[in-house]
């Protein structure tokens, strides 16, 4: 796999991480090019997320990323951290400091040590290359395999590369997704193509419910190849879908795959919400690690995010075994039982009457989740 | 201890739980008195949930509680196990069953086994006793003591009797709380005693942020003593605190205690919403479960429930060691460290500039609560 023409990344290690691994990646782009961005609505957002919403809508020349620290709740000190890093990616690239990107994932409120990623982004330049590679093992941090997807759109291709979703490991706290195509898009088209497209990838999974101060994810268009937006819009939806499905399926202490999808709700968005609300509830979580098909506390987890729904318009199977229908408990929990016995199960949920749908990718909550998240230095 | 005069109660063993653990209370009074309730909110409340709520405004003689089985969505078969519950009982006690109250707690969806409710009723009455210990063992799951207080109002008394909090265990869903007082309420003050009570002690709570089908607060009034509207409030309130309190120190599979001191919120709900937010993070629970002082994940629950917060108004101090203060880091993580290596300590969150400020009550994360609840069956 490579980068669309025109686009080359590397990843180094910089000494941010203790243990020697890649931590600091580098993507740069021939041209500035366009971009569009979605990023977490945290109170506490980092200040590489405050420095890229703040160049929304100006063309692009590379994004400087790093794994280790998220320069989150860094106060002032965090703020000069991003200024130094962009001067210093600036210089090698041969641009100014506005046209370079940041990201950064890792433990909250330790000072970033900056002065790592100055001395070391020479040595990144000099290893730019086609294959995404090097720059995806640079921006994991426990995830246990790099993400990297590929679709085409037309005559042109999208490529995206992501970190683990959600709060998965000790201190890391952040999805970061790069997604480049050489698409040229039509004017205005290419933020709500990833807008629209978050929207039913990232924003619809949960590891442990926790919003990031870091979560970024970026779209760069270097323009080679015309492309209908619907085409466009359909390949990074896509990419996104992907990606996003790794990360739950690559989640920290996660042992089993679980795709909550709510039907009969008011809107799609509603369904999402309700999804997320029984991907949320520890206790259902806890019983998809036990393998036990307690689907009461699916019910009680929906009843508790929305008060209007009417259990008499409810309807609940686990795998192809229905346990709840219309207000009544059927089935077979033996049925149910052997469903949830496997890597990777369904569990569907109809809310009502409505025509909102969506599916919501979840996993379980383990005993490893809570050691991994216990044993952190911050 | 005793029940307020005029009240008596009894605990037997119905064998609705699988041990011959007690699991069928009674509370009787002599005389139809006022009450006061407050319900869980879940739109999948339980049956028993729904017939309380169907006689309040008219005076009671009669609580029928079983643990064991929570009858909640048990469809058709549930309402008419409470019916069938409540004859039983009025027949015993010699009232209308339009006067005998219901609550039950355990395991969701399965059918209440209300004929060995039926044909223990008449062993419960023949055992009433002014002790409201066996009653208080009757209610129990799996909390490790009975929970009973007292506090005096006036020349009247207020007993309460709870179990424990949230979803503490293998399938054990509810708190339920009875209180008692032969106090004479002036007319409508008792309901909003109870309701103002309950909003400052179990609705500042958290174990694991479900929201049972079942939860449910009785307070009964006999009437004998006159009592000033606002002492009768303020012993309630302190049997509620103190009923609350109790039950986050015995939550299941928690190992620290966690007071939660939200300060500066625009008001004293949106402290507690934003207190709730920290006490359900994954996250900042598993920390404190591994005694990390990993404070960047309480900003980022704070930060992830109300984005306007500004980060350079926020303060946070774990025990007296302030970690973040207007935006900055500082301060000693071996102090935080310290403060955290005891059974219990204060996370105190300065928000804003507001005057609202709440506390709220929880515990860690351990992977005791992940196995308990893993284990179960439905």
């Amino acid at each position: 796999m490579t980068w669309p023409q025109g686009v080359r990344s590397a990843g180094v290690a910089a000494g941010i991480k203790p243990a020697g691994d890649l931590d600091l990646g580098l993507i740069v782009t021939e041209q500035p090019v366009e971009w569009a961005g979605t990023f977490t609505r945290n109170a506490a957002a980092a200040a590489p997320v405050l420095w890229c919403k703040g160049r929304i809508g100006s063309a692009v020349r590379a994004i400087v990323v790093n794994s280790g620290n998220a320069n989150a709740c860094t106060g002032a000190e965090g703020v000069l951290a991003v200024e130094r890093a962009t001067d210093a990616a600036a210089v090698q690239v041969g641009c100014s400091p506005t046209e370079v990107l940041v990201a950064s994932t890792g433990p909250i409120g330790i000072p970033l040590p900056v002065e790592r990623i100055e001395s070391n982004l020479a040595h990144a330049f000099d290893s730019l290359v086609e294959d995404p590679e090097p720059f995806a093992r640079s921006i994991i941090t426990t995830d246990t395999h790099t993400k990297v997807v590929r679709a085409a759109a037309g005559d042109a291709t999208v490529v995206g590369v992501a970190k683990g979703a959600a709060m998965l490991a000790p201190n890391m706290a952040t999805m970061l997704a790069f997604i480049v195509t050489d698409a040229a898009p039509s004017e205005g088209t290419l933020q709500p193509a990833l807008t629209d497209a978050v929207r039913v990838s990232f924003d619809r999974i949960s590891v442990d419910a926790c919003e990031s101060t870091n979560d970024s994810v970026f779209l760069l268009a270097t323009g080679k190849h015309a492309v209908v937006p619907d085409v466009l819009s359909r390949a990074v939806t896509t990419v996104c879908r992907e990606l996003a499905e790794m990360m739950v399926r690559d989640a920290e202490g996660g042992s089993k795959f679980v795709r909550i999808l709510v039907t009969g709700a008011t809107d799609d968005h509603a369904a999402a919400a309700l999804g997320k609300a029984v991907a949320a509830s520890a206790l259902w979580r806890a019983a998809v690690n036990g393998g036990d098909p307690n689907w009461g506390r699916v019910l009680s987890a929906l009843g508790s995010h929305d008060r209007s729904l009417v259990l008499d318009n409810m309807t609940v199977a686990i795998g192809a075994e229905t346990v709840f229908d219309k207000g009544q408990p059927i089935g077979s929990l033996d049925g149910a039982r052997k469903a949830m016995d496997v890597d990777e199960f369904e569990l569907s949920c109809v809310v009502g009457h409505g025509s909102g749908a969506a599916e919501v990718l979840s996993c379980d909550l383990s005993t490893d989740y809570v050691r991994l998240n216990a044993d952190g230095s911050t």
